[in-house]
């Protein structure tokens, strides 16, 4: 029965010079996660919402309302909620026969069920006329929609309630062009459009974490490249295919981004032979961040992202953190930072990345890895190591080399 | 009915050889954040599992019970869950005799709520026999005390759901030295105990943001100091006096951190009378990061932590984040800036520091604002605004003498 799509999203958003910029990447966007599956639809900016229809304006089926949910309730960042709807002439009449049509699919099962619970079934309009030739004010609109329901129905079946605890909120919107009612709300992700702000350069490992930072990165608007590091011989073919796997998906939620993957065997042999094997881990990531640095600078990204969390493995301390931050000169995000792995997962899961990550493959972390890892390495002790090691930076700047750009 | 209360926390948090240290702070905290209201309660540390009663053994009344779930809910970081429960001696005919007592005060109602539903109560017991000479084992424990519940509220009201379905779920632990009996179990923040991670140093303005970034930091093992800018005269005493209620009410949370109150008002005059106008929000940020890695390495602190959130207003895009980032050589921890705003709402209501940050006071971000912040400076014209203003350095150097340590 519905022959469009509204989406809607927070003013706070988009207040400003930026607004028309927000809002066309917003477009842009559904364009780009919708056009394969649903080719000839067409999209509208109409005061602070969002339509799709049809071009030949017929109605969405099943199988497309389905598409419409999946992309939607994932991808549509900047989006804040949106319902199938019915557009139709803006006529009072018109109005009546649709929401007596609409209420007939959805009341009577929603009335047993309540019954079923012993209660009666709660139900409220919201009106909205911004054309103020019609006849009746918003207000008037809803009372003679919900006297109309009502006497269909029977009082004892139905209970007018004006508050959020109604089961069901009937939304009716009166332009000069146009009507549109919907039954039903659906929740998108939220934030912004992915595309309003500048690209960052992600730290991919195969892990939980990371798929979860660079989705909650570019759900803030920034589109994200991907760096994932590996150490063949020593890591197998799938260390590589399963980052690449996660980025691949990853770029279904956004302008697709580059995966860099760079092979730092020979840099951590270095560490293996020269170094205190306690502060590995910390070493490992100094490098690992320098790499990505020296490539966001020649892509002209200015910040890295990662899925570090404070104090959740030995590497996390503030100490050591501080430590591996030092290694570059570059604004470094990390997202779940203060959040609890229960939370990360339970983002995973929702965005679909959990079924990659669980997926037990070695990675480059984990070559040569010590027993006991230090908690407490300070600047001073991580470049006193780093000054073990023969020809250290020309091993990081050869690492990058064999990157293709 | 009660004479004591479990808390319960993820084994995945303290594992290896932290799980000592992780305890101790966690039972310390809790001493701290109880024995102002509860002087007498006792804390032990079994099994995995915290334990708190009375030193006379006695009850809990009503009283005390709020003053439980208030401080437990939000405070007690580390700890998963935690239920009010009844210890007794660990013998069945004892057992029995609790659970049809504790029974009788919770069951009838919930019979009859689920009857005005139109549905059973369904109920499950779940045991646990750590003492292998206890007649039952867990299986038969819950079998046992099923078949008495059953037998005295009849098969038709109470319908066994083994499942988390379970309406109500009686939890059973029979140990060595006791019995245990509970019927709920209430959410605790989850996280880490604060002080099992390094302090770091909060810039706190009275925004919704920065309260709710500490927060999350401390539920992530980091206690917290605190570091607010004023521009006195230039912001009435309203700007200090609101920063300092929030920095008091956010130390209920943790081992109490200090607050660092700063005037930077000579050298925001400075800025505005040699800088491009359009370049001052990066600017105050940059001078205000410079005055608190400063203050922070006087205390040996290794981290800075901030509100930031990417994208939500002018100074938030990747490129000026970038630019203030660069003015600092130290750890910056941004755990919303993957955030939206609803969400550190909600976090902030939850919390209770959104009561004191809605409060509208001016802050020394506003000071000589201007009308249309650049979206875009780079490291490069953030340097050279600042090499025009005279004794740059001095001033901040100057900034920092005023502060007490």
């Amino acid at each position: 029965m519905y022959n469009a799509v509204i989406c809607r999203y927070h003013e706070i958003a988009t207040k400003g010079n930026n607004r028309t910029h927000f809002e066309r990447t917003m477009l842009e966007n559904l364009r780009r996660i919708l056009r394969m599956e649903l080719p000839d639809l067409r999209y509208r900016r109409v005061r602070g919402r969002i339509w799709m229809e049809f071009a030949d304006h017929r109605n969405f089926n099943e199988q497309e309302l389905e598409v419409i949910h999946r992309n939607l309730a994932l991808r549509a960042m900047g989006i804040e909620s949106y319902s199938p709807a019915i557009v139709l002439a803006p006529e009072l009449e018109k109005i009546r026969e649709v929401i007596k049509a609409a209420a007939g699919e959805i009341i009577p099962p929603a009335i047993e069920q309540a019954h079923r619970e012993g209660r009666t079934l709660r139900f409220r309009f919201r009106a909205r006329r911004s054309d103020k030739r019609f006849p009746l004010c918003s207000k008037d609109i809803e009372i003679d929609l919900t006297s109309l329901l009502g006497g269909i129905y029977g009082r004892e079946n139905l209970k007018l309630d004006l508050n959020d605890t109604a089961d069901i909120t009937i939304g009716v919107e009166v332009r000069e062009e146009m009507a549109i009612v919907w039954l039903e709300s659906f929740p998108a992700p939220g934030g912004l459009p992915v595309g309003c702000n500048d690209r960052t350069l992600a730290l991919l490992s195969g892990g939980i974490d990371s798929p979860v930072a660079c989705y909650l990165t570019m759900k803030r608007g920034s589109p994200v490249d991907f760096i994932g590091f590996h150490s063949a011989p020593y890591t197998p073919p799938e260390t590589v295919e399963k980052v690449e796997r996660i980025a691949n998906y990853l770029n279904t939620f956004q302008q697709p981004g580059r995966l860099y993957m760079v092979n730092i065997v020979e840099l951590q042999k270095m560490v293996r032979d020269n170094c205190n094997p306690r502060l590995r881990t910390v070493l490992y990531r100094r490098l690992m961040f320098r790499i990505a640095a020296l490539i966001a600078r020649k892509r002209k990204i200015k910040a890295l992202l990662t899925g570090e969390s404070l104090g959740q493995v030995a590497s996390q301390t503030v100490e050591n953190m501080n430590t591996i931050n030092n290694a570059v000169d570059m604004l470094i995000l990390r997202p779940l930072c203060g959040q609890d792995k229960m939370e990360t997962i339970a983002i995973a899961r929702k965005i679909g990345t959990f079924d990659f990550s669980k997926e037990q493959v070695p990675d480059s972390c984990t070559v040569f890895a010590p027993d006991n890892p230090s908690t407490r390495v300070t600047v001073a002790d991580a470049e006193a190591e780093e000054a073990r090691i023969p020809g250290y930076w020309d091993l990081i700047e050869k690492a990058v080399e064999t990157v293709e750009f």
